[in-house]
Order: C-alpha cells, then sequence, then structure tokens
C-alpha cells in the first residue's frame, strides 16, 4: 500500500471499504426506521464480516510486499519489528 | 426499539452507529493517504471493537424489553422464536 | 442444567466438552510429533470452534430453563440480573 | 517447532497445552457438579482466551523460524505457500 506501483491493491481496498461504509449507513437507516432489534444485530455482524475480509485483504497484500523487502532486507529490528506486527495484529484479531 | 417509550436506546444506538461511520470514514481516509497497512487493520479491528458494543447494547435493550414481553407473554411459539433468535446471535459472534 | 429433569442436556455438554478434550490432547501430541506450525494452529482453532458450539448449546438450555423461569418469576432484581448476564457473555463471545 | 534447536518453544508450547487442558477438564468437573450454566460459558470462554495466546506464540515462533527461511530461500512457490498460510490462519483467526 505504500508506492505507485501497489496503487491498485490501495484502490481495492477504498472500494470494499466504501461498500462497507454504504451498508454500515444502510445498517443506521434500519434502526432509523425502527427495524427489529434482532435484524439490526444481524446486519452489524454482516458489517463485521465484511471488515474481516477487507482486514484479512490488507495483510495478504502487506505480506507480499513489506514483509518480503523487510525480511530480504539486512535490518535485523526492522525484520523483527515486520513480524511482531503480524503476531499482534493475529492475537488482536481473535479478540475482535 | 420497537415503539415510542423506547425512543431513547434508538436514538442512543443511532448516535453510537453514526460515530461508528465517522471512524470508518478516517480508515478510509487512513488508505487514501497511503497509510502503512498494519494501522490500517488496527484501525479496522477498533471500528469492530465499537460495533461489537453496539451489538450488546442492543442486545441488553432487547432482553429488556421484547424478550421480556414475549416470555411473559401467553404465546408458546413466540417465546420459542424469541430464544431461539438470542441464541442465533451468539453463536454468529463467535464467528464475527 | 440444574435440576434432576435436565439431565439429559448436562450429560449430552459432558460428552461434548469430552470430545473437544480428545481434540485438544490430539493436538498436544501433534505438538510433540513436531507436527507443522500452521497445522497446530488450524486445529487449535477447530477445537474453539467446537467450543463454541459448546457453549451455544448450553445458553440454548439455559435459555429455555432458568431464564423464562426468572422472567415469569417475581422477582424483579432475579430478572434483572439474569438478563445482565446474558448480555455479558454475549460482550465476551465478541472477544475471544 | 520443527527442528531441535528449537525443542524450547515446542516444549513451551506443550506445556501451555497441558495447562489449559486441565483448565478443560475442571470445565468437564463443574458441569458434572451441576454448576451454573452462565459460569461454564464464562470457563469455557477463558478457555478460548488461553487457546488464542498458545496460538499466536506458535505463530510467533513460526514467523521467527519457517517465515524467515522461506522467504529469504531462492524457492518462489515455497515462499508464496508460507504466506498465504498465514494469511489463511489469520482470516480463520476473525471466525472464532
Amino acid at each position: 500500500m505504500e508506492n505507485d506501483q501497489r496503487s491498485s491493491p490501495v484502490d481495492s481496498t477504498i472500494r470494499r471499504l466504501k461498500t462497507v461504509e454504504g451498508h454500515l449507513r444502510g445498517v443506521i437507516r434500519m434502526v432509523e426506521e425502527d427495524a427489529y432489534c434482532i435484524d439490526v444485530i444481524r446486519q452489524i455482524q454482516a458489517v463485521e464480516a465484511a471488515l474481516n475480509k477487507v482486514s484479512s485483504k490488507i495483510l495478504e497484500d502487506h505480506l507480499n510486499s513489506c514483509v518480503i523487502t523487510a525480511i530480504q532486507g539486512s535490518d535485523k529490528k526492522e525484520r523483527e519489528r515486520v513480524l511482531k506486527e503480524i503476531t499482534e495484529v493475529f492475537e488482536m484479531s481473535t479478540k475482535v
């Protein structure tokens, strides 16, 4: 996501997130129109599932760019940092 | 969430969801400005955590209104339906 | 799960949990036999999915026994307590 | 986790998983002794949180061994396989 050659993954991420935003606005409309609580919860869960997919896609792009570069590079500290971050987002993903 | 006396929980849900929508728009801006992938994933996880809180709040309101009414009512089918839905959203919550 | 007439759901819960325990022991054996890390993680995720199903089943039984009793009972405090617990386990379920 | 020099992470994983197994056996005992349903669900959630920690630890060890080796190696297919697996367990982690 960090240089011109990778504009395509960034565009795709923006498009996906805007779709989720539209979905979320639909949920807000449902609540405004007094939709049934359980239906609202189900739609919120659908929004979360969509967000999970976006995160997985971003991670996939990240692994195939920044992470490869860092691991093949000579900076040990940078390598450790990049790998630590992956463990951290993995750990957090089990909590949300 | 389904009658006038309960307008306050509905308003509060709308306000919470609009905050999440603002947060999500902020994430889209981050991606547009080429933010670091891992930071984007972390912000998406924060959005999901916020959505989980909204869902819990909606469920709480639902339990204290519709569910009490259904269980104290005389319609066995309705009672079963209402309880089954809670198990379903609980089960789904472990998957998103 | 709390009186003799409900011995069957309890038995079923015990049987399910013992199956999960067997699965978990299998995962420990995999690690002892130097299985591939990712395969171990996948099996741990399968164990968690199985535990989620057991929790949903217990909640379902709970809703259809204790919760109905509490809500139909005259003790307002007890009713509130029982409903609050459901919101709490729902909220926690989004975090594990 | 796959060669002698790494016996220590493996031992630590086994120890952690055996602790979780003991915890799970405690949950089975609770059910056998007719514990309150919600307390059982809470303990199952605690077991899952512990399993998540074990998974994160295994992933961390994996990133710092197999993944570094694969990415620094010359086999492009192997590199892709290893990175794809990480995305897969991440995606699954959002579902359990």
